[in-house]
């Protein structure tokens, strides 16, 4: 079969593969319909990420047709259709009983990491009654592909885990994918305020479109700061979601946050941050970070299938499988292409 | 009336002072029985706290019996028994309808901060409503003493932020009062395992003594990280607890803490510390910070009523009012004279 | 000044009363602008609330203009435009100190109850901190007077108490004004079906116009759980509100809702019902009741201010303080006139 | 090999069966080692239970050795010694996934009640990974028997449900084996006053050597509520858990309960009960129902290696699996026998 392969620093290439089939009862084989790019997908073309060598098939989204299943898998058979969860959960290891199937001791983020992934004709997913998810007849397929990750993640990690309130006042510094992700699910709560921070005008403007009541172009503290006092009465935001993954947007959620506030950490951090506890340690604010454990995929599926939110806002461009090398381009150079999330179609499997 | 005051830096001194009275009808006059001293007392002598200038009267905790009420108070008439928290809640302004009264616009800490404390023979108590407990006849005063300030703080920003449940394991970095206070109120949950780490091997006794189940006495990392993965098969404390204030503690507890574990700031933090994101930013964790807000004070009563734990464990020396100079030595000397809270009696005001 | 007084079984009278002053120094006296009225007005009329006799003023929800504060009034000042809060809160009595001003033991709901209410020119507000809000001046006066009560109880006891969760099927029985605001509050959390049952099918035309998603037009138990299990795929609805308060309305709750799902008791009962407890044991099912405490009432303001909800959907029909008996009327006949909410100007009183 | 079956209405025998074997890839055959009775193994025998007829091997509690495992078990190796949960969990279903194993579409409560049981040589367990808890091996047998069920029951849908905290006043009513266990549990988080309700000397003496802080022995409504009333100073208790199951003792719970409490069914009931809603509708009170989901059995498993407890408090009498029938003969006539738990021990199987 064909996938998107790894090829060298900085290089994705369509290569032939075997096809996956089934190794233990609890696995599946699923032929990919859709898949997309992720932001991760760069840093490993970028070599950030060495458990993830030239070789590898890429991604970790998608939806497909479920082509086998082995003998002890409960909730799928041939001919369903599913997405294919960024998380593998085994559902018994220390890890997920305590709810951190993120962590997952036998699955976690594998996909396209350390095993095989989704940027193929098929893919090989372990314990499948815990990764992969039906697949409603009545949502589109775009919509069902923003469902394998970055819904759940910034839903998860953004909102649940800063708890948004009716009325709240929430900041998102970082307007890319994930950020305006966290825009559409943090409106589920109807905070009475959103302010999107980011450098780039474009995504700004889609972030007003999306729902965000205030935006702030500016890198600048003293700036952002003057601004979000206006906005706040001088209290600070009640929420802020670090959605870059720099110690300078880092700063930001913890200048802005209120007294009682909470930051919550979306962005992959490759270093140490500044962390202003001389300040913060009497302010009574919390934080959290963490990676996507994609049990809330249900729940937005039934938000999705109920129409009170339109997923497809985030798709920009359409590529085919066979055109995957231009579809990175094109996701590449995000401000050029004013791209956010690009939807790759197999058109190379028969169905 | 005679008063600790701060006299000059590094010293106090018993000043004359006029007694109080009543100004607004929600204030109280309150004659002190039994006050202590905070390390925070200490900080005002060393001149970290320029808010409060030399001249000013000490202490934010202790008890004694009311001698005067304004005309609006409800809860309290003169010859009350009282516990004076140390925070001081309007129960009316933006944070204290937040739950924050910690942070109350007219309140928070301000006792021996912004207005004279509780080191002399009377105090004046605005917001007496907000601000002061029943005392029970059941309980000792060295006890009640307790609920002022250290046990109020160590439970809410010690075990309550950080969600103690039956069989955690809790490690408290840190073996002075407060981290002992937490040692105590933790054991509310019932964690299976406690471990308390500290350069003091007296203090570390004194832990074990309260319910310790594991000390650690090392400040180097490594060392400490080889223990904590021996008793926890590698996965980490779930609650870590910084009770001392240094960007080497607070390194401690970031780097002992599990994927999914709770780090609860109580330290007093003078400068920024490196906190590791690129470690951190995947694994789960939340953390939190703050100021009492002594909204516990009766729930705690009630355990203390219940002889469920016995407060007066961290008292190891007792003073009368007119030797506070004394007892201020004692206690800043705590390592020579194996002092964790002293109780200084009101032996000058006639009952 | 005038007032609208409970002259006697069945009837309201506009009548002379004495204007009220300041009695307490935490007290305020409240020039009406708005009033609207309640079902437990109609009860009161009726003889059902015997601490409520012939002679009292009616009225427990409107806004107005600070005419006169006490002393320790803290946070208002002659001339604010006000919000009257059903709820009188001293925030120090046990129940205050435990988040249940509900039941405050100087206040909860007493006005119009067991003091004179709002249906009247002016009104005597103790405990004004913990009783009034400030108006804000860019929302309508309509939709304020919604805040007085009827949306935070509908909020508080139907939609918090039950935890409406993002992708959740609600059902409400009774499509009164309060089952629509539990209607509108519901739609905060973004639950993805809401089935609205009532016997009026003009009630269940303004439901769908207000965001139901389903409506059931019977009584008969058997069509409803036939209908539900249609909808729901037979599992049942994960959160039942009860907005009536009869034995057969709170029967469809415990026969429809599903395992693991929450039944939330909006309704005023003047019996008890039979509880299906045969059933229900195993069925992993959690209940609640109550009387608001109107603690979200700034937090609605923040909603309302928002503009992501319009309150005065809620209002049908206006009338003067000069013609209260009128009004009465008209909302009494709710199904002829097709009424929910009749807001009640004061058109007596000179600014 | 020899099993307690269901012989006749209300006679249990040793009968011989098949020894299990492995039918699907998840499954596990453990050969038991001790097993125990519970109350509803007597309804099953007094016809209560139609889904259970004669010939039915019973029991849903107990340890053992894991004799084979399916190839898709992956926590289990032969020769494991492990706890048999009541509940079988299928971790990937409707309820499952919702938090509700004891639920599960395939598992649930299905030992000795739609599968073979317990109380035999050996016993088929399907989903093994779901439903088996490895042994420590520094507790007790006697203790972990009680991780089986009575535990978890008693501590999930007791006192989880309803949220003990430190410095309450709980009310168990009824000092059966449950009510017992729930005593116990309780403990784990502080509660001030426990206060134990029977009509049995004996059980409330043990109730007092359990940690109950005061016992009623009545079944007068007046009486109950009076004591009640002098314990908590008029206002009721936090908690009531009604642990019967009965129309009267549910009663009792609802007239002692306290503003704002909380009612913990355990009872399994027959039939409905009268529920008086016109008193509670406005007191703020939750309710909760339900079956073990046994998804705190590490938890506990924790707790009890600390030592925090002593599991085997409720044992009373030691038999032989050969002399089952003399055990169920004892703890049928509890009062007369003073018993609550029974162990059982096969003494038939070679290791």
């Amino acid at each position: 079969m064909k996938a998107a392969t790894f090829a060298e620093l900085g290089r994705i290439e369509l290569q032939d593969h075997p096809k996956p089939s089934i190794i233990k009862p609890t696995d599946a084989v699923v032929r990919i319909l859709k898949t997309t790019i992720c932001g991760t997908d760069l840093h490993i073309l970028g070599g950030d990420v060495p458990e993830t060598p030239p070789g590898s098939i890429l991604g970790h989204e998608g939806i497909g047709i479920v082509e086998e299943v082995g003998s002890a898998v409960n909730n799928f058979k041939v001919g369903d259709k599913v997405i294919v969860s960024c998380i593998t959960s085994c559902n018994v290891c220390h890890y997920c009983k305590r709810s951190l199937p993120s962590h997952c001791e036998t699955g976690g983020w594998i996909l396209g990491h350390l095993i095989p992934g989704t940027q193929a004709e098929y893919v090989h997913i372990p314990h499948a009654d815990g990764s992969l998810y039906h697949a409603p007849k009545t949502v589109e397929d775009d919509a069902l592909v923003m469902l394998s990750d970055i819904f759940p993640t910034s839903f998860e990690i953004g909102v649940q885990s800063s708890d948004v309130k009716p009325g709240d006042t929430v900041c998102i510094i970082g307007a890319g994918p994930i950020g305006l992700a966290a825009l559409l699910t943090a409106q589920f709560y109807s905070p009475a305020k959103i302010i999107m921070i980011d450098l780039s005008q474009s995504r700004l403007e889609a972030a007003l479109a999306f729902g965000a009541t205030h935006t702030i172009c500016s890198s600048d503290i003293d700036e952002i700061k003057a601004q979000i006092d206006a906005i706040t009465d001088g209290y600070g935001v009640d929420i802020a979601m670090e959605c870059v993954g720099y110690p300078a947007t880092f700063d930001v959620a913890q200048k802005i946050i209120s007294i009682g506030g909470h930051i919550a950490n979306l962005g992959v951090h490759g270093k140490p941050v500044d962390f202003d506890l001389q300040d913060l340690w009497i302010k009574n604010i919390t934080l959290s970070t963490g990676l996507v454990n994609a049990n809330t995929t249900e729940m937005l599926l039934n938000v999705i299938k109920s129409g009170k939110i339109d997923a497809t806002q985030l798709v920009t461009h359409h590529f085919k499988l066979s055109e995957i090398e231009k579809a990175y381009d094109v996701f590449k150079n995000a401000e050029a292409n004013k791209s956010l999330k690009v939807i790759i179609e197999n058109d190379i499997s028969p169905a």
